[in-house]
Parts: structure tokens; C-alpha cells; sequence
């Protein structure tokens, strides 16, 4: 077959970050397909088709997006972010893997991109800069004791962790319950990060300790980083918002 | 203060992948700062400095990057990959935190990058497409009882793990020491993605099962995937290298 398939990475938003092949396979497409508020930020191109649904049919998406490339056109499926965290890219797979066997011969490809994580991270200092644990808190794909499980384990190894997906309005209570999992072994002055649209326009990022902490202050377009025991803030004069880093030292400081 | 630091990350080190805002921070830089073969891949301007040093001195080169800015230099800090991630962003700050007071005063940004392990989850698929860990496997900065703890806790509770700073001559025997801890709870057939020097010319690229894997099939600049449970090979005609993806659901297929 001759088809092509690319899952393109469109970052936080902004065009600038957005990397040059990721630009390049957006306008060398036949076709776009994606979720519409992702694909509304391509520039548009003439002869070119886009193809936008909602966002609650990945794997229709990404079936849909395997059949034109499997007539031949070069596809691009845009995702926000990185295809391949929490994104489209494991759905596009996962459709090969369950579909029409002739779509193993198609020429598959994932142009990275900057994660929301990374980008949220880059706003306020390095809070990622020891170990950390990414993870989806959405029980829509896995049950909540496994997303329990696995707070519980990076907490328990003292992980900075980053959660995606923290709440919506079908999904109002897990952000709390898990607020409460991190204060039974985290500190009250823990640093709490609630980074809501990141490099767009209506950014808004808030440092709280975690005794302060509320579910509200999140929504579906934030991204959340719980900080390690080792995490820290940098007071800043002038009223200017903290740093925060995590040290890449733990333990005794080399 | 005038002065300005920004530690920008370079990505994967093809100019493809580096973003818009970071090569406009790298291009109005008066000073750039870093490691030598990083600095190197940035194209030369008439009337920038550039600072060169080897890899072992970050917070030496932070501080030397901070002494610049407080000067008003409008300083680069190259980094390889995202700054924020096992990369130069913590240790400016953490030069910050213990240095002189006045630094505080600086305007310090940080420009995300793809980081090593976006782009070799990219190079194959969509491992990373579940929860995961990232760590460093390094003993250097962290007591080796401190790893340890942390990737069992990231196996027990079933995420996929990337390892950074997998090996180097200076601490050859923790990758096979980790391989080992990983095939205590981990099937044989788990992929191990073992990616080097990825979007470079010279990268190489091996997707092994766990009870083929061997600590010398990485160097230093090799990123190290481990498979979730879930984590699956799609097989491809023609001697194709099999794509990999961990999928989004966990448990029962919705």
C-alpha cells in the first residue's frame, strides 16, 4: 500500500511550539482528521480535506483515518500535545491491531510533540527535574482501584507525579479522592501545580500547597503536578510567582 | 535586574524537531552556555559568545550561565532534549536556590524540548500510551537504593518505564541489575525498546524481548523503554520492525 498515516503533534497550542516536522506533515497532508478544536488550529490549505468529530470517538477517528490512508492519501490524525501521551497515537494503534490486516503494510508514523506536562513544567521552574510518574486519571479505560494502585505506588517511592485527564464533568469526585491519597503521605506544604491551558491565551497557572488544594481548581484543561517530598519553591521579590524545582539530588546532597 | 537566562531545550538534536520559540531564544542570545556538543549544533552568529564545558559540570555551568545574566547578559542554556527533564533546568535552579539572593531578581524561562523519550516512543509506535515512569538510572546523584525503590514500585504497580542514563563507563553493571529486577515480575516476551541516538543520523533502534535483553545493547546515549504487561508488538510484513504500543484501556476492553 501507499498510503501514509502520521499522528502529528500540535504541542500546547501556540504555533510556536510546534516543531517543523510536525508543520511539514500538516501541510504535505491530503487529508486532516482529528478532533475539531484540534484541527481548527491548522492553517487551512486548499485541496486539502479536513475531517473533524468530536472527542469522544478515538478509535472511529482513528478507523476512519486508516481506511483513507489505506486508498492512498496522505493522512495526518492531529492530536493536541504529544500523539503518544494520553493522545491519539495508542488509539491509532490499537485500531491496527484490531483491523483490517492490510493496514499493517501502511507506513505509520508519530510526529512528536511538546506534552502538556513538559510545557506546564516550563512555566514555573522544573518540577520534573527528578523521577516523576505520568498518568491518566480517568477511570473511563481502566478501573479506579488500578488508578489508585498506581498513585499509591509512585507516592510510595516518592515520585513527582503528573496527572492528565484529573476531572470533567462526568468525572467530578476522582480529583478529590486523589488530593486525599496525597495528603496521607505527603506534607501539607507539598507544591501543588494546577496549569489550565498552558502557552494558549487564556492561560492560567496557580502554586498551591497541597493543604489549599481543591478538586474546583482544576478543570478538563488542566494539567496537575503533585511534587515529591524533595520539591521546592524559590520565593521570588516583587510579588512574582515562586519557582519550583525538584533537586536532581536526593538523599545527601552531593 | 536586566538580565535574562532561559534554558532552552534543543530536542532530539535535528533542527527539525527544535521548536520556533526555542530557536528564537537561541538566535537573540547575546551568550550561549553548555555543554560542547550541544553548543555546537546551534548555528554561529557574528557577536554571540559562545561558553563552552564538559558534561560534568552543571551547576558550575549554571552558575557561571547565572553570574552572565546578572551582568544583563541575555544568556542561552543549551540542553539536550526538554531542559526539565533529567537536563539543565534543575540545576540552574538549584544554583539559584543556594546562590546569591540577587538571582532571584532575574527573569528565568524555560523552552521545552522532545525529550529522549517522546522521541523514541515516536520512532516505534506508541509505548508510552499508557501510564509510565520516567527515572534516571544513575547512582550519581541518588543513593542506588533509591533507584531500586523506585523501579520496583513503577513495576509492581504495572506502569511503563523509561530509563534515562541507562549506562556508562563510569557505572557499568545498574542496567543489568535493573534488567534483572524487571524480569522478577515482568513476562520474558515484555518489549524492551532500547533506542539510540534517536533523529540523529547515527540512530539505531532495537525492540527486544526481556529475556534477550543485555545491559551492552545500550551506551550512553541510549533511552531504555520496559513494557507494561499490556504492552503489545504489532507484526509487519516484509521484515518490517513491528510497531509497539501500550494501550489506553487497562483491564477489560471497553
Amino acid at each position: 500500500m501507499t498510503g501514509l498515516l502520521t499522528i502529528v503533534g500540535l504541542g500546547p497550542g501556540d504555533p510556536r511550539f510546534l516543531t517543523p516536522a510536525a508543520a511539514e506533515a500538516l501541510a504535505t497532508a491530503t487529508d486532516l482528521v482529528g478532533y475539531g478544536p484540534y484541527v481548527d488550529r491548522v492553517p487551512e490549505r486548499p485541496g486539502q480535506q479536513r475531517h473533524t468529530s468530536d472527542n469522544r470517538v478515538e478509535l472511529d477517528r482513528a478507523r476512519f483515518a486508516l481506511e483513507l490512508a489505506a486508498k492512498g492519501a496522505r493522512v495526518a490524525v492531529v492530536s493536541g500535545g504529544d500523539p503518544g501521551v494520553f493522545a491519539m497515537a495508542a488509539a491509532v494503534f490499537e485500531a491496527v491491531d484490531g483491523g483490517d490486516p492490510a493496514w499493517r503494510s501502511l507506513d505509520i508514523r508519530v510526529e512528536p510533540g511538546i506534552t502538556a506536562m513538559l510545557a506546564a513544567a516550563a512555566r514555573v521552574g522544573a518540577p520534573l527535574g527528578g523521577d516523576f510518574c505520568a498518568m491518566s486519571l480517568s477511570d473511563n479505560l481502566k478501573p479506579w482501584e488500578v488508578v489508585e494502585a498506581r498513585l499509591r505506588a509512585a507516592l510510595s517511592a516518592d515520585f513527582v507525579v503528573a496527572l492528565y485527564n484529573p476531572i470533567s464533568s462526568a468525572r467530578p469526585w476522582q480529583l478529590g479522592a486523589a488530593f486525599k491519597i496525597v495528603a496521607e503521605t505527603r506534607g501539607p506544604d507539598t507544591p501543588i501545580i494546577l496549569a489550565r491551558a498552558v502557552m494558549r491565551p487564556d492561560e492560567q497557572i496557580r502554586i498551591v500547597p497541597l493543604s489549599e488544594v481543591e478538586a474546583s481548581m482544576a478543570d478538563m484543561s488542566t494539567i496537575v503536578i503533585i511534587g515529591a517530598s524533595t520539591t521546592k519553591l524559590i520565593e521570588r521579590p516583587d510579588g512574582e510567582m515562586p519557582y519550583v524545582y525538584t533537586p536532581r539530588f536526593y538523599g545527601v546532597r552531593p
